[in-house]
């Protein structure tokens, strides 16, 4: 099929081996930005954080993560332009979404008189909340909709990418506690340009199901 | 900012309101289908399934599942030109995995002298199975990926959509018995055209925090 979202997605392959020298231009990086940010979600809820790591000093401390485990992962610290860390809140409360309806007040989105019926969508995360006000399987599941947004993103800009959920999230949480704000790091997504002759995932054909596997039209 | 990959995220909304005489075209969805199959996901499993609602009589299957829950979607079953059901497999195991490498080795992707090495990550899905064999958590994740890559393709056909995580998932799973093959399905999507003058969604500013509240680069 010759269509250009199916070219994007067809030529998009995960990145094994980085160029450290090639980076992600600031202009691009704006619209990555920018893109996550209006990654939608379930009622609006935006119950994440995103961390990017771009200094030395950062990129030194994420290679410091991978001390325990999944050392496999560990060289694309230093050698992708950028990491970003996609993190959930795990114990997202009706304070979180107020913020969402008084911002929307402000933009005309909501009539203040409306104010209270606004909050009629938060039964839906409330549904998904347990006793002890964890919410974390339901925030997950959004952050991994801003991860697909993103990785259709960097195939549309031409940017290889590299998911890891190879990543040690009990001391990405403690290196990164500072920036993740009590937010939970559980996958990242690693970006830049790769080295042609060392990445050899670029040259192999790609696998994925016959469609009549995975689709049924009903 | 006024490139086209940020005029598209900002564009799209959640349809409120369907034009139940619009559907989407045949082409379209066959640009939308080979989208959803060339979804990556961590190591390249596809634990997913996608059941797509075409015909009226399957769109009153989707209705008859709003009888005791989320009643608020009900009247997209009808209206909408498609519902696209995410569903994902919650016991992934070493023989899906293995139709994965052997597929593979047939497409020149793994040599067949490779073949137990191709199974070396699947250690990542063995790290994400519990003593029950159950793998939901990490293949849920995955139809998310899917999920978040087809919204966006969405609004790169203009396609309108509206995400549904309220769906009452246990008569989904009843109705769709047959077609779901034992895959769990939690979220689906709604597609087609809205009609503006009801969907008042359409007409909102858009709210999303700013950059500075969900984003830092280190």
């Amino acid at each position: 099929m010759s269509h250009h979202i199916i070219a994007d997605l067809e030529k998009r392959h995960t990145v094994k081996h980085y160029d450290a020298a090639k980076k992600v231009s600031k202009e691009d990086l704006t619209i990555i930005y920018e893109a996550l940010r209006l990654s939608p979600s379930s009622i609006n809820s935006q119950p994440w954080k995103f961390v990017v790591i771009e200094s030395d000093a950062a990129k030194q401390r994420f290679e410091d993560t991978f001390a325990n485990k999944f050392e496999f992962n560990k060289k694309h610290a230093k050698a992708a332009s950028h990491i970003i860390l996609f993190a959930h809140k795990t114990h997202y409360s009706r304070d979180d979404f107020s913020k969402i309806v008084d911002n929307s007040i402000k933009i005309g989105r909501v009539q203040p008189e409306n104010r209270e019926q606004a909050f009629g969508s938060f039964a839906f995360a409330e549904m998904n909340t347990d006793a002890n006000g964890n919410t974390e399987a339901w925030t997950k599941a959004q952050t991994y909709i801003a991860f697909g947004n993103a990785m259709h993103v960097m195939a549309r800009l031409n940017i290889g990418s590299t998911a890891m959920e190879g990543i040690d999230a009990e001391l990405v949480g403690e290196i990164f506690k500072e920036e993740l704000e009590g937010y939970q790091c559980d996958v990242a997504l690693a970006i830049g340009y790769n080295e042609p002759e060392s990445d050899y995932n670029a040259a192999l054909p790609k696998y994925r199901h016959d469609l009549k596997d995975v689709l049924t039209v009903i």
